[in-house]
């Protein structure tokens, strides 16, 4: 039984639960706990989503542990936020065990949970669950597909990959296991879809590192590259080239620090140039300088932003400078990233992206590669997930292209029965987003962020009528309006004017007078503005 | 003298004046008067966005003309809203003046203004001013580059453009036109620079007409083309590939429908196939009808957004049909048009688009376009218009490359003089946007989007308390959350209590009173939730 909870049907947020054994016994475990990125458009005020897993929750008792495939925020981010709802065991690798106690401890959590670490190639078994770690490629250290077997057949969850055939830090995938459990014969394939919709091959993190080595070599000048931070072999690389050309290497924001420790505890970067601190950086000749720096994306409390808007208290960049985007844009950051750009622009840097430049590939399978797997492992059932609709849909469509006798489109909190019989969807279980919402968790459908939305479209009129004891009015109306042209203020005060001198207090219908003041108000500002206002009507008595 | 008001730092709000003569005797032209449109993020709840042009409003007795280079949205747009602030002559060819009379229509002020209609490879004089309109190509019908000649010299303003050498439908490019300007010597070259960034070709019309001629032969079931309405050779192409396959072709939404009229009514399309209205279409087989429709971007309200939803009143769709986006995604809208592909997929249908179809060429001039400019018009001058300020700081790096002696990147509001000497900015005037919210025009600088904003982030806290003639407490404060999660209502209503106990009104600090509560209620709630709400007190008095 598989029952995606996140991940089918956004890229992020990834939440998979696998079940065996008849309803009443069955037994489960969990395949990653991600979060997704709120973004300021649909969800303002959020910055962090999670999948809603209160179905799981309810039984608890039976679901036997948390497996972590690798350590992207959208599989382990929200770790320290939902294990308090399943309270079971986690399992992951040397580096994610590492990335993922970073979020039990700023969860406060850290006492009560241990992370089990499972060697690279391990094994586990976890009641009717045998599961094999097998190394793949992506772009991050420790990437691992697992191979669930059960007595009912075995399932390959890809987690996220790539075939680079030189990763040039950590393993390279395991093609002669994947094969192997296609010669045994494999029930399923649950897949990564992200890049189901570009053709060709994602390319290799080797060509990256010759083409951004040329490149950083031609460059005068500050050189500040930004990146994921957490694609230690591009740091790697980035650094290793800044040495190649005679520049120091300056790591610039927390997540780049963060990383790169977590790296070298674990016995990765063991090669890595020697650092230099910010301040150490600032006092060498610009062509001596290479700055590694967090924000890529944008984001605007990131080392990168802050030296574009020049308030960044060690790094400053000037013309004749030069900063290379070796990261693509998260769709839905362009415009962030645009101005970013801009403001670059503004103070004379030369701004090298991927666009004009062969500095990043991606982590995720193109087409070709998703062929290529479906060859090696040859399952019976192909289950895309890890992407929106659209990248689910045509992945499938490639799968039954390539032959695989049944591809199923399934999406969160839909319960599919890979074995025994046909795969069928056979329950469907609660599902939705969770919003961090500041330090509060909230339901989507309770509607703050909604609210907030319509709040950032037409602003909110407020009143305030204040009545006696008998119901009478006993102060002039109190009107607030929030984000609102000033020519809109008069009418509206004038029809609450007006609509409260028409009440009659023995009428003693003050609920009608509140309703009948927040229709006025309203319409008085859609008239003048062609918006309407959210409009509120509150009662005070004396 | 040239000052640009819109479009230097955007690509949008195309605003551009040209002045001649002395300060005190200077005569100016304008140069397109277009919008940019709003986005929810930044600008929440402003649809349309357009130049702040009050400098030039107050020396309206000096403006000659504006002259319009062609009729999209981002060049035309705002005439209706601006031109009562110039009032004075309009000028176009005749497709430009055909759209640009919807616009004064649409604002009412058909009866105050007349269009000018100037032919295709026309001539203007305007004051000191001689202006010829040089045919180019673009993505819409009678694109015009402006060569503007003065007793200093010749400008040449290209307006947006391309090189298609095929256009399939209007002019080609007056190359010869363009050499010859730069045999006599050209002043200044003052040019689109949209894709200043993108490497090599944009590719022709006719290429496109090929490949989705194709590309529709190998569809079943019904399909859906949608694209910019403007793009009249698109429409063709796309119409005349229906009838190539034996579909009839139905538009749907009000844009296809103006356009298409516009141009049947200046001479364009006559041998465009026979359409049939939406509701004959709907009795065809699906083998048999395609869909020309509007909202290639996700718009929520266009055509294709209500067929995705299910709630087009004659269209549906389903599995088995097939969405061409025949258009590029414009930055800011990725998210928008991917929930729509997802509805799409979610629906069954199969959505082609330039990501993996060759169905779209952009309409403005990459690199190699732009090098063959300069080898034709060879001016003294560059300078980079119609773009943010990365793509105008690229463009100036493009001119020096190519041996033009000055490129100078100049933004909104700074007055570039071209001659005599060296171009040099000699002023910078007011300059900035105004945002129509609703109905209302407002500065940018106003604030109301930017509160809104600020509301949609962490939402809003209303108190008001009210005060009898004494200034004592009459009532329980009345206390308003919107867009504020449940959790953070008690500690902010206890906060709130907290300080109206604390408040003696003998004390007669009424403002303190309000500041204090303004600021517990505010700290309350960033204590518990960690984000601050707007928080506004107000009185009222019995």
């Amino acid at each position: 039984m598989l029952l995606p909870l996140g991940g089918a049907g956004e890229i992020g947020m990834n939440f998979n639960a696998y079940g065996f054994g008849p309803p009443d016994e069955r037994k489960w475990i969990v395949v990653d706990c991600g979060v997704l990125f709120g973004r300021e458009t649909e969800t303002p005020g959020v910055d962090i989503i999670m999948p809603d897993i209160r179905w799981l929750a309810e039984q608890r008792e039976d679901v036997l542990a948390i497996v972590l495939t690798h350590a992207h925020e959208d599989h382990i981010g929200a770790v320290g936020h939902l294990w308090p709802e399943l309270q079971c065991p986690l399992y992951a690798t040397p580096f994610t065990a590492r990335l993922i106690e970073d979020k039990l401890f700023e969860a406060g959590i850290t006492e009560r949970v241990r992370v089990n670490i499972v060697p690279l190639h391990g094994h586990l078994n976890l009641g009717p669950f045998s599961i094999d770690f097998l190394s793949i490629t992506h772009s991050i250290l420790e990437p691992n597909a697992l191979a669930i077997r059960t007595p009912l057949g075995t399932v390959v969850h890809t987690g996220d990959w790539k075939i680079d055939p030189e990763p040039l830090l950590g393993e390279k995938t395991e093609i002669n296991a994947l094969r192997k459990i296609g010669d045994e014969g494999a029930l399923a394939l649950v897949c990564d879809s992200t890049n189901a919709l570009v053709q060709g091959h994602s390319g290799s993190e080797a060509d990256v590192r010759t083409a951004l080595t040329d490149l950083i070599g031609t460059l005068k000048g500050r050189v500040a590259v930004t990146g994921f931070a957490s694609n230690v072999a591009r740091l790697d690389t980035i650094a290793k080239a800044a040495r190649t050309h005679g520049r120091e290497v300056a790591l610039v924001g927390r997540s780049m620090h963060r990383i790169t420790k977590a790296a070298r505890d674990t016995g990765y970067i063991e090669d890595f140039p020697r650092l230099v601190s910010e301040e150490e950086a600032a006092q060498l000749p610009p062509d001596r300088i290479l700055y590694l720096c967090t924000g890529s994306q944008g984001e605007p409390r990131a080392a990168l932003s802050r030296i574009a808007a020049g308030d960044h208290p060690t790094v400053s960049l000037g013309p004749g400078d030069s900063v290379i985007f070796s990261s693509r844009i998260i769709p839905g950051n362009e415009i962030g990233i645009h101005a970013l750009h801009n403001k670059l622009a503004a103070l004379g840097v030369e701004v090298l992206t991927v666009e004009d430049h062969f500095v990043h590939v991606s982590g995720h399978p193109a087409r070709d590669e998703l062929a290529e797997m479906y060859r090696w492992v040859r399952p019976q059932i192909a289950v895309p997930v890890h992407g929106e609709l659209r990248h689910l849909a045509e992945h499938a469509r490639l799968a039954k292209s390539l032959q695989v006798p049944q591809a199923v489109v399934i999406q969160n909190g839909q319960m599919l029965r890979l074995a025994p019989g046909r795969a069928e969807i056979v329950d469907e279980v609660p599902a939705g987003r969770m919003f961090l919402d500041g330090r509060i968790r909230v339901h989507e459908g309770e509607g703050f962020a909604r609210t907030r939305r319509a709040l950032g479209f037409a602003g909110l009129v407020a009143v305030t009528l204040v009545l006696d004891q008998r119901g009478r009015l006993a102060a002039d109306p109190a009107i607030l309006f929030e984000g609102i042209p000033d020519a809109v203020h008069p009418p509206v005060r004038e029809a609450v004017a007006e609509t409260t001198r028409r009440y009659n207090p023995r009428s003693g219908k003050e609920q009608d007078l509140a309703e009948n003041v927040r229709r006025a108000a309203r319409r008085a500002a859609a008239d003048v503005w062609g918006k309407k206002p959210i409009t509120r009507v509150e009662l005070a008595r004396t």
